[in-house]
């Protein structure tokens, strides 16, 4: 208990973003290793290394928690995906989204545990559901300015481009369900599967 | 008060089947308005023209009975799309595909109010979202068993199809969502564009 005094003044001298994001760390991996319902706000305080009532001060109660845990998460794969493959007309959209397809499948294969609690179970429960429903908007609205590109450029075909950006959507995110389930699974060779089939087809 | 007791033994004559069906539809109507929390077992009774005491002797409590409606309501999308594109070995395995998008972009349409319900405010709580998660399985075991078969013929191209099914259901599940949203949409179009789109990409 010696400790506790001196190890208090150093956290407070930290600025509220750093302080905010070591709570947000502890936050994931309870959550990852718990699940929503079982993750306990001690256990997130005490790996945070705060008392209890400063993570609650800093971040609002569980479920508030979550929400940043999810909004962090998904700008993270946000970052990831724009990292290498920025929003750039100068290059093919179908490369573009093949690189994108790369990055957002190794994040999730890295981040296993983080996105089967964040996104499958958050989905499944409100206000979670929804706040993940913002997010993929996001996503859906990136998409889609990336094919009116391709289509200006005249580098891809897509007549109706917001239900086709749903679809791309719908079929990474239901990729990436499935790829959190296996045991093993190679993200880039998932990547390629539907850069290929995004971009050439069923058609034999 | 004096019709009651002809009215209830009338109904008593009903083969169970019909009874529960009668209900399945009273509770389909009652959780479409109303949504799954504000739905109530007694204006479902009403609707189906039965005491609330039976309604849970057929059918069990509010939560048993939607899941009996989610269940139903995938046995119907799935018999829809089975009409018109059957498991037939001997038809192009892209014009199944076509026929089957066209079928289900059309009944959800004809049923947004409870595919809203059913599917999007299910899918998004606990235990609703697992029954959800099996009924989408069973949708990617019939599509992955198609392009397996168009695998054969030389009719489709698809180096894994676990995940290019996976994709697929995905795909049509979001552009769907999105469908019901919107104040108008045509479901054939949806269906052509998403067809275009899995079979021959967005080259150009």
């Amino acid at each position: 208990m010696a400790a506790q005094p001196s190890r208090r003044s150093a956290h407070k001298q930290l600025p509220r973003a750093v302080r905010e994001q070591q709570i947000l760390d502890a936050a994931g991996q309870v959550f990852s290793r718990r699940g929503y319902h079982a993750a306990s706000m001690g256990e997130i305080a005490e790996l945070a290394g705060i008392s209890k009532p400063m993570v609650y001060a800093y971040l609002g109660n569980k479920e508030e928690l979550f929400i940043a845990c999810l909004r962090r998460e998904g700008a993270r794969v946000m970052a990831a995906v724009a990292e290498v493959a920025p929003f750039d007309l100068d290059r093919p959209v179908e490369e573009q989204f093949h690189r994108g397809l790369r990055a957002f499948f190794r994040f999730v294969a890295e981040h296993r545990d983080t996105w089967a609690v964040l996104h499958n179970q958050g989905r499944r429960q409100e206000p979670f559901g929804s706040v993940i429903a913002e997010i993929r908007l996001r996503w859906v609205e990136a998409i889609a300015a990336g094919l009116r590109a391709g289509q200006r450029k005249g580098t891809a075909a897509a007549p109706d481009v917001l239900p086709a950006a749903y679809a791309i959507v719908g079929a990474a995110e239901s990729v990436a369900d499935w790829l959190v389930e296996q045991e093993e699974g190679d993200p880039e060779r998932l990547a390629d599967g539907l850069a290929a089939l995004l971009w050439g087809g069923f058609a034999p």
